[in-house]
């Protein structure tokens, strides 16, 4: 991690939604900006499946963060203004307790010993760190991929609890499609002859599975459209030919790819997040999505889809859209006709920037009536 | 292969577009219906990837085919009217000479030893069955999806050498889309542990690759919208559940498919056609693709695709039908809003049984153009 990291450590057990018993846990977040005297100013953003919490650079830590055009003193997600937290999800390898962090009980990676994780989980522990730093409502909740599914997860958990919240190329649930992806993202991982029911080494990394799986998330993170454009059969000549592939361009930039991430992200967090995406509903106790709106949220929603996105199609952003507006709550909606697809929101600023800036500087409507 | 499988056999040296020689083959063929005194009356259907030559039950093979609601007495393909012609591509593992079987040379199956196939080539073998039975010239060629480009490539190197052509949920060269979708269909076979550079046995199939491919080919064959339809979020008691699969419907409808396809098809033959399948290009001769269509046909051209198609995108059929009219020829392009995607061909009849019997009903308008 960063020299901007900073961690909040519980040796609390922490009660899984699935269940079982976390005996304790560490949190990996950074922030940015200052927290104000009445702490009226935060901003939680919660993340997609693989970035940790180094969403942005700052003076302690210069690289760049994962949304480093979105976060910083004058930009969209204004840090003069706001003071904003990330913090890494549990279950994820950046810092935060996971699979891939230690047992206390035996001494050795979790890996598949670790409990079943859920969505709802992830929003719960990260709750720990906004109560440690002691606010009690935050002035904007975003976000993004499954980071929108974690804001969702928040919502149904502690109700009222944000004045904004914003839900971008996200979903109540994972439609059958997605499901049927990350399912063979996972069966590529398990079946790698490294990978060895979780016993895998730092020398023999289940790889051949990790870089499946990832190829196979390039290609539902960008379109179909897109690719058209950028490398239409353009042949490459970066990699040397393999047996039956690289010869074309799109090759070599999923191979680019797979390779950055193998190495970078553990095979069981990457399982675990994976199969709690796919199992997350935020109607799971039965409740329609204008009811856990109705009960849970009354300030001012900005809802993001991008119309080339198949992993989360822009359906399931109008859908929840439509329930927020149901509630009478204020709702702004945009369907983006980006062509980077699902992976819109990290690389289209123009289409991204200015709706999260305007959101963010409204004044709530709903003022009068969250303090009728 | 089944009782009304023919075979040609031939000892010929065979010439591979890609330069290197094939020392003989057989191809395996199936036909329904009678050829004329004439031979005007005959129909070759080219198929997909996997398909062999059994497209329809007869009386010596009642089993069903996979056109079967398309061919037959009365059905749209008439098999009381037209000679009815399927033959297995030079490639594949269903009766043809392919990387399957046997290497006159060595004994061996030639697995990786098999030169490079272009989809020129099944055009060109196939080719050999319409010369055997002395039809010079066919009454229509129809090829979906794989079977399109083969058809194609038939025009290219048969100039006039049928009066009606059917190109369905098909294109003139791949998508990168298409291309990185079996780009990972292939790496997830060659990496297979049991794959070891084709040396596999019965004993030890590359079952894991092959079904990995097979499942990632179901989720492109059908569509997202399909899917939310028919399995949505339900649940699978089918199956054990998996480390972490099998929770979902959609989760054992791809395993079924899967578990029928890894012994039924020849990981090798898979590669080849796949790779083929990539690097078809009916332009690649700096020839584009209207005066393709010039120089190489002048009847009447059925072209046909699905809005919910992404494998070959509905884009890709339009652009045919435009460069066949900026020709002169005549055509009929369907756009067909089937939520079966890429496989609407093989199981929406309502979509393609109309178009297909009136496309060859018509009488052609370029009778006297192409006599003048």
């Amino acid at each position: 991690m960063g020299a901007a990291t900073r961690y909040l450590d519980s040796d609390q057990p922490f009660a899984l939604y699935r269940g079982e018993i976390l005996p304790g846990l560490r949190l990996a977040w950074e922030s940015w900006g200052r927290l104000n005297d009445d702490k009226s100013n935060a901003i939680l953003i919660f993340t997609g499946l693989s970035p940790g919490a180094h969403a942005a650079s700052s003076e302690l830590d210069p690289e760049p963060g994962w949304w480093e055009p979105m976060i910083g003193p004058g930009k969209p997600i204004d840090t003069d203004h706001y003071f904003v937290l990330c913090v890494n999800s549990l279950g994820s390898c950046k810092g935060s307790t996971g699979p891939a962090s230690i047992n206390p009980r035996t001494g050795k990676p979790w890996r598949l010993g670790f409990p079943e994780l859920a969505i709802e989980d992830i929003a719960r522990a990260t709750r720990l760190v906004v109560q440690h730093l002691g606010i009690d409502q935050l002035e904007a909740v975003i976000g993004p991929s499954m980071g929108g599914l974690t804001a969702l997860a928040w919502l149904k958990q502690f109700p009222e609890s944000c004045r904004k919240i914003a839900l971008i190329s996200t979903a109540c649930s994972a439609t059958p499609f997605a499901i049927a992806i990350r399912s063979l993202q996972r069966e590529a991982i398990v079946t790698d002859r490294n990978f060895r029911d979780g016993r895998y080494t730092d020398d023999d990394w289940p790889e051949v599975g990790m870089r499946l799986a990832r190829k196979l998330g390039m290609i539902t993170y960008r379109s179909a459209q897109e690719w058209r454009q950028r490398f239409g059969r353009k042949r490459q000549d970066y990699f040397p030919q393999t047996l039956f592939g690289m010869r074309f361009e799109v090759e070599s930039y999923l191979e680019t790819h797979a390779r950055k991430f193998v190495g970078q992200f553990d095979p069981c967090c990457y399982l675990y997040l994976s199969r709690a995406m796919d199992n997350f509903d935020a109607c799971d106790s039965d409740e329609s999505l204008k009811s856990l709106f109705q009960r849970c949220f009354s300030g001012h929603a900005l809802v993001i889809g991008v119309e080339t996105d198949f992993l989360f199609p822009v359906d399931q952003q109008r859908d929840l859209a439509q329930a927020l507006e149901a509630t009478g709550s204020e709702v702004s909606f945009h369907a983006l006709d980006s062509l980077q697809g699902h992976d819109a929101f990290l690389v289209d600023m123009d289409g991204f920037a200015d709706p999260i800036r305007e959101w963010l500087q409204q004044p709530l409507l709903s003022a009068t009536k969250t303090a009728k």
